[in-house]
């Protein structure tokens, strides 16, 4: 069995201590991916019918190439530790992950854990794309899509990585998976512009499936579920409490976010209740808790996953009026919600037994906690370093896929819809 | 590694052993919540196609609602272990639940594991509720069902619950998950009365889609695994064996139920295959062996399955002889299967190491396995007091809701349908 | 706890050696048990809608009947121990799966995981046999396919097996698995002939439900990720270290599939994305990786699954050319798939210290290895022992059930679907 080595901070810096740890990074990481199927169906049952394959088989693409890029190089710049090239800013090393016989073990494990991170990553900005990108293009994009993720993924969580030797908290994501998806989103809607003859019509376009895009739902929170859990990298030691108490907290988190769904449809759309209300406020604190998961108590689960869902849906509604065009709400979910969640960590974390199971040595205690305003400084210069970066690099590379190939499909393939039903050679 | 503690019978009040419980607890928990997915998909798959949509949203519901009040009080009436207050009847404490940090482990692990059965107890009513019962009501019907569910819990799982110490043989939940869930949806369906025009037509509805049908029933029987060999609460010691035994009777009884569901289908129907019979046949099938999973051998496991899926599939058609409408018949598979599954452990229950392993200290061999009537006597005395339980506490809720709010939805709404299919804000 | 007993080659013929690993195979095969939703969603999906309840109904009979002939005979032709009768040929013993209270942990928990393979098995045939096959006389089939996978299992994983003490490297099911699958596949659509009218039109067939069957194609692949993961049979030791080598070369297989699956479209198709290239691509790649994949390196799985979708790609267009009508693809998928699979396992073989922790005592360095042709000999002997034995077999009782009851619907049943919607009694 490998002894952990301690040289670096932050949990997914450790090595695993025991089989029982690869158990649950494995196990957690299988239930991570079945989010993609989650993704697909929410994205597919949210757009209109005439596009609903196309968006799947962008999930699939952003597992396939996605997966290909971050083998390649993502993982190599995230988690390499080659000295002494390994800074800071970026890792370096593991590129086309290979592993020795004696290394395989915790390598693999965590190659493909992370990979599970970086692949749904990806997928969250497929929704903002939906119904108008060429897929060629997207493609290319989610290939490269991987260098959006893998620097602010080495800054949070990699050896060195500069907000995480200043104590920054993000146990599950909510900054490089979800703060760079949903701002990536933004990036990309702006970028395409809206749909045709969107901002026409009075009514919003309806969905295509709502069914589907609940049921895609449903297979998130579960699949959360693994992916907050999982996130304590282990369960030997203290993790399996930590384990416990983010499966708690991402629960309450989601019940509170739930009832801001139905209660605001309630008011706002004068007694009916709206799939798509729900859905933003359950996601929407889904990813509010992402950041603290391992860290808070039940209650505060409860009130963070309440903002995460009203930000979410207040933010959604504010897209809509500025007229950007973002199909399923990944830009109001992820990246108002990522906000968030970083900044939550901010007013609740606690310097306790677990933060120190967790290896974040630099953690103060949170605003809430009486620990001044230490924390929450680190947690904002996380949130504008992270917007700032995505912003830049995900318009950078959107150009320039628009300027070589075009992003958007023809208007009459736009009208007609994307879909490719051909089966068979 | 906290040591358990063995004041109290039954296995779910010890604590867990190591952190190896701890994951087979979390992992199990996340597969049960999978279920909310199938019971989804089943009951959208089985109503006409202008309410899938609604069943669907009441699905979220339970989860929201019906998690938030167990976390408010459920859990606490049900395994609250406060000295002097917890008594037969109900525990009391863990109110809001919260632990320190050295209790939390064990606390919100079982929490979890708790909320997913609860949750899963208020789905199970929706389906006969389904296709004429007003959101808000039923919104509301969710959060206090957790009374219904409660103190049935306690007494079969709770510290000094009264069954529990008699003896009561209940793994996985055939009692106050699925006899309290099923006898429920006969109280709802019998207040709200029968759909529009139901038993003016001559036919049967027809489903709005059988294979969103058939996907919920795959997506329950996987999600089975986890709710019965998850029960075993723990994989330590000797648990593992308890688990791999509930893993081979769940799936022995569910092809004893499937065979069941086909040939009667195929001679009631002349020779054809319908799918409500087949998948009445293994969920009648499933629910019969939950009681006793851990405790059977595989044939055993087989003719429980058998008598299951019979009684669940003669229920379904004595039912519907009587006009009472239970739209994806619940009342017969989680009522009368869940009475069959509590009364076969009455026959077929070992006192042997295994049973002393779960704690379940009074146990006495069944009727078959020459036991003598103890057993089944402990047995019918809770099946009876759960049906008296279970009428009276949900005839009362529901009456109350349907006197303040109304229970029912206009009749316009009911043949328009009730889907809300609105998207964005 | 039991200690492993060394008498026989094979890690499936090792005993459990602790609690540890009965949950790793648990946890593996409830998630194998999900690949039954993959399936029936991509062949659900695949099909015409006219057909596509009836396809779900044959996947829930794959498990019902092929579960309980594996119960009754099945696990004991392939793992049965008793002496002096278990030969190279066939187990015997363990008939109607029954075990003692000391040995019914090890015993039940691998019944479970090997009828999770057995009950797959079975599923990849009904593709094959889509929109024109009798359900009564799929039944019977699906009982008596348990005789055509489960001598082959023995051989290659059982006690004794001849293959497996030749050396034969299938970690994950390539041979029993899928190419017996796909081989029956191939027999039952010759026997059954194309479908009315198919290759007089000029186009294809349409997909019912691309979306469905990309849904299934998602479910597939989470759900092989506890296929060849959970085929280390165990996870204690250095078992965890392999089990996470299967998870990086099962995804980086399925990457290089998906990537195939896309740029043949694109060539082949002019431009466009079609799901059928996408489906079989990955399904492909994911086919090709199972025999070896807790052997190869992420690099050499990448090259796997490059030519397992390539094969499967091009195999399924030629079946198409020689009009044998395969309506899912299964032949191409499994049967060519599953035959690289073996063979590539000849040329990237590996005896290092994994191969002994898997107990395969007589394997060879792969001819890429620099171990010359033993293992390759050994690997091309299996697939044409394997073939010859499932061409015969199936045929003979594909034949057999065509002349007692016919296989084949009525046309006019087949014109207007064999769907089977009708719903209650």
């Amino acid at each position: 069995m490998d002894e952990g080595n301690f040289t670096y901070h932050g949990s997914r810096n450790l090595k695993i201590r025991s089989h029982d740890d690869a158990t649950w990074i494995l196990t957690s990481a299988f239930i991570i991916f079945t989010m993609q199927s989650g993704f697909g169906l929410l994205e597919s049952g949210s757009v209109s019918a005439k596009n609903e394959v196309n968006i799947m088989v962008k999930n699939a693409v952003d597992v396939i190439c996605g997966g290909l890029t971050y083998w390649m190089f993502g993982y190599g710049f995230s988690f390499g530790d080659d000295e002494p090239y390994t800074n800071p800013f970026c890792g370096w090393g593991k590129f086309f992950v290979k592993a020795s016989e004696e290394e395989l073990g915790w390598v693999y494990s965590k190659f493909f854990f992370q990979a599970s991170f970086a692949t749904t990553a990806t997928t969250i900005v497929s929704g903002a794309m939906a119904e108008r990108t060429k897929l060629e293009s997207y493609i290319v994009f989610s290939m490269l899509n991987t260098f959006v993720y893998c620097f602010p993924a080495h800054w949070i969580w990699g050896p060195k990585g500069w907000l995480q030797e200043m104590g920054v908290i993000d146990i599950a994501g909510a900054g490089p998976v979800h703060m760079v998806g949903g701002l990536s989103g933004l990036v990309a809607t702006m970028v395409l512009k809206p749909r045709h003859n969107r901002y026409k019509k009075k009514k919003m376009p309806q969905m295509g499936s709502p069914t589907n895009a609940l049921l895609g739902m449903f297979m998130l929170w579960w699949g959360w579920l693994g992916f907050n859990c999982g996130s304590t990298f282990g369960i030997s030691g203290l993790k399996w409490k930590l384990a416990a108490r983010s499966a708690v907290s991402t629960i309450s988190a989601s019940t509170a976010g739930g009832v801001v769904g139905l209660l605001s449809s309630y008011i706002v759309k004068k007694r009916t209740f709206d799939v798509a209300y729900l859905i933003n406020g359950v996601l929407g604190s889904l990813v509010g808790i992402t950041a603290t998961c391992a860290m808070v108590h039940p209650w505060e689960g409860l009130v963070i996953g309440l903002i995460g869902g009203s930000v979410t849906i207040t933010g959604v509604a504010l897209l809509d009026r500025f007229h950007i065009d973002d199909p399923v709400g990944c830009v109001g979910t992820h990246a108002l919600g990522g906000a968030w969640s970083m900044l939550a960590a901010g007013l609740f974390a606690r310097r306790d037994t677990f933060a120190k199971e967790l290896h974040l040595d630099a953690v103060q205690n949170g605003l809430l906690n009486g620990g001044g305003f230490y924390q929450l400084g680190v947690q904002t210069l996380a949130v504008v370093t992270l917007t700032v970066w995505t912003l830049f690099t995900s318009f950078f590379f959107l150009k320039i896929i628009d300027l070589v190939m075009g992003l958007r499909v023809p208007l009459e393939e736009e009208i007609l819809g994307a879909d490719i039903v051909e089966h068979g050679i």
